[in-house]
């Protein structure tokens, strides 16, 4: 897999210090994900759409309706961006200007290509097991009509960029100084993240357990 | 603020029944937000990046570096979507095929306008209110050096669209039904983002005590 940091366009221009380029850090952001926005172009405007997504190796994977504007454009080739953001705390510097968000983001950029047949029931799987492991033996998997009224793509992790902001806010010199900044509280709040109790829904029944699965989704 | 769900670029084509229209929904979900995805068009490659916003009545309010691509994207007048996405629960239907995510979504598109003197100081406060409330009082506010490094954008809520998906699963007929379907625990689960422990940096004398405004923060 390449790393580009060296394309123009995933070069990461302003705040260069939060630039990284590294695989591992790449492959966690994408692990712990839920959500990415993919970015599209259709007749000059751009659409950005929440999708469930998941990281196959050295690709990523996403998938929807076959009837969306979005899946649509992206099987006709259209450029695609691919933004997940995972937002971990906010920063409260002694100025405002340097306040902040940390945040862990990732932008992959690319051709998605179309996946068919074995393939495309292969990477449903791969998504499945990473929004919902365990869930793929246990509930019923897509059959040929569903299969028709999906579409799945992937994305190989060639050419990407990641931002990571974390800690303490960086303060200026005079604003740590001054008697003004001094009597100012700063530092970060940690945003988390967890899942709630499940709630069945009216067909389950009363003496029906949870799977055992659930216990390993505690984000 | 004109309704907008007659233009194609925001009718909801897909799921029509996820679709709303009513402003209640639009604010509401804007005013729950941190983080909006912007996305733009460069020499035909889309971009999405997170930003902070805040909506100032029918505005849609973004700041960042006048040093960033995005910025200067938006500065030269391209048109922009701008998404924000709030995710509620994962939907564990008896099939794969209906099993989803609870989330509720605006997209916002248009052309967003700079903003400059007192304008931009009032649309930096609107967004540090929403972000931090109560902070703007208490940090340092932006100095004339700092103001020109950031550029601050408005974008009205005139054509947007909205997707709300909530509550349980929505199977099939005959997955309720059939001995296998009855078998599977389907219903959903909350996803909860709160705050956590609020963490001083170094330079935060011992006996500083938390602002008091940081209570109102409980997400």
């Amino acid at each position: 897999m390449a790393n580009s940091a060296k394309s123009s366009r995933t070069t990461v221009k302003r705040l260069p210090q939060k630039a990284r380029t590294d695989v591992e850090t790449l492959y966690a952001v994408l692990d712990s994900g839920l959500l990415a926005h993919v970015g599209v172009v259709d007749h000059g405007q751009p659409i950005v759409i929440p999708v469930g997504y998941a990281r196959d190796r050295d690709t990523l994977l996403i998938h929807g309706s076959s009837a969306s504007r979005l899946f649509k454009l992206l099987d006709s080739g259209v450029p695609a961006c691919i933004t997940v953001t995972l937002l971990d705390g906010l920063v409260l510097a002694r100025s405002l200007f340097e306040s902040s968000m940390n945040y862990r983001c990732v932008m992959v950029f690319g051709n998605a290509t179309r996946l068919h047949g074995q393939a495309e029931v292969d990477a449903l799987h791969v998504i499945t097991e990473h929004l919902m492991p365990g869930r793929w033996e246990d509930a019923r998997q897509p059959n040929a009509k569903e299969l028709k009224a999906t579409m799945t793509f992937s994305l190989p992790l060639d050419e990407y960029s990641i931002k990571v902001s974390e800690g303490p806010p960086e303060d200026l010199d005079e604003d740590l100084e001054s008697e003004a900044g001094k009597a100012i509280w700063a530092g970060h709040i940690p945003v988390i993240e967890r899942l709630g109790t499940p709630i069945p829904d009216l067909y389950v029944p009363l003496e029906t357990p949870l799977p055992a699965y659930l216990a390993t989704w505690a984000r």
